[in-house]
């Protein structure tokens, strides 16, 4: 199955700019797109980076569109044979098991939720389903399956639902994740923090401490 | 299967107190306590409220334990016969599948992630495991189990880990709830708001509002 992973190549994750500069930030999404990339060839699929401008990127194929993401998408779609994925690229705490969940499922549209209402990830078997990633997209696209009649399955994944958008997120990364996006986060000296609520992130000095 | 329901009765959900007074945040605990109690029921297992202070619920037993929520679990987990589940009563978007999901897997530990570090869900087979709900006790649990020599399964679900501490939370309930917990802040006038970032909450005025 294809799976397409978009990709914001021009200035991604602005909203983390509190805690990361321009080039940190651009550093760490792509380690979190090495990331997905890496999970969707462990379980056998063909992934294609969709990039919003030209990227180096060698660990699989790229195809550059500077439309909108809901646009630049629904072309795939459109044009598609098959089944096909839509799986977001600042998703670093995917796993394997949890990308089989969604790929496997045989409904004609398979969705994926994103805390705040996002759509994380999908599967679409059908050439009728477009996407609309603006607002709360998850809602928009049950209402669209269920719209052209097609058999819809939901996914209840802690592991597709944490999307990197807020600094927040980084302390489910830190708490969770095993891969390249952790430990570029590990390396840059954030670790968690525990008071009264929630845990938060927290940056050391890595001044003197080697990289791992 | 006994599955335990801790529930704070002394002043819950302070953190919501900028939307939400004292009087409305005990109603919406109680609205998220009947919603877990009932998919409880709902999957053929007995709940028991472990509350911290004497309240009136009819819908199954409550036993009263002053003590700390650490404490009073794991003299129900010191005294169990047989396989325990302890599942918080602040998950309104919990459903019997996801319930089920946890409650099904027959390894030793089954702990189920809280967004931020926490443990919103666990069985325990043994009387060895002990509970430390302080800090991020899913990294604690975890290590437990494996200090025990249990057997241990996580379980990767949105629905779980989505409990409600801070306003953002309450995104989540109105975009994904479908229980008296969702009606009940549609109700006092809670809608989601769109705008750049993610999807917020604001109350309008619902004065002339009949109650649904």
């Amino acid at each position: 199955m294809r799976v397409i992973v978009p990709f914001d190549a021009r200035g991604p994750k602005t909203r983390l700019s509190t805690l990361l500069d321009y080039d940190d930030r651009n550093e760490f999404a792509r380690a979190m797109l090495r990331d997905v990339v890496s999970v969707v060839q462990d379980t056998g699929r063909d992934p294609l980076v969709l990039s919003s401008a030209p990227i180096e990127f060698e660990n699989c194929p790229v195809l550059v569109d500077e439309r909108s993401l809901s646009r630049a998408v629904n072309e795939r779609l459109r044009a598609a044979s098959s089944a096909v994925a839509v799986v977001m690229a600042d998703l670093p705490l995917i796993t394997d098991a949890a990308l089989e969940r969604l790929l496997t499922r045989e409904e004609d549209v398979v969705l994926a939720r994103g805390i705040g209402g996002g759509t994380n990830a999908l599967v679409s078997r059908t050439t009728d389903f477009a996407v609309d990633y603006h607002g709360t997209s998850y809602l928009d696209h049950r209402s669209t399956a269920l719209e052209i009649g097609a058999t819809l399955a939901e996914i209840d994944s802690y592991r597709l639902a944490v999307d990197i958008d807020e600094p927040d997120d980084l302390v489910e990364v830190l708490l969770h994740g095993e891969s390249r996006a952790t430990q570029w986060l590990r390396d840059r000296g954030f670790r968690l923090a525990s008071g009264t609520g929630r845990t938060t992130v927290r940056r050391t000095d890595v001044t003197h401490e080697p990289s791992q």
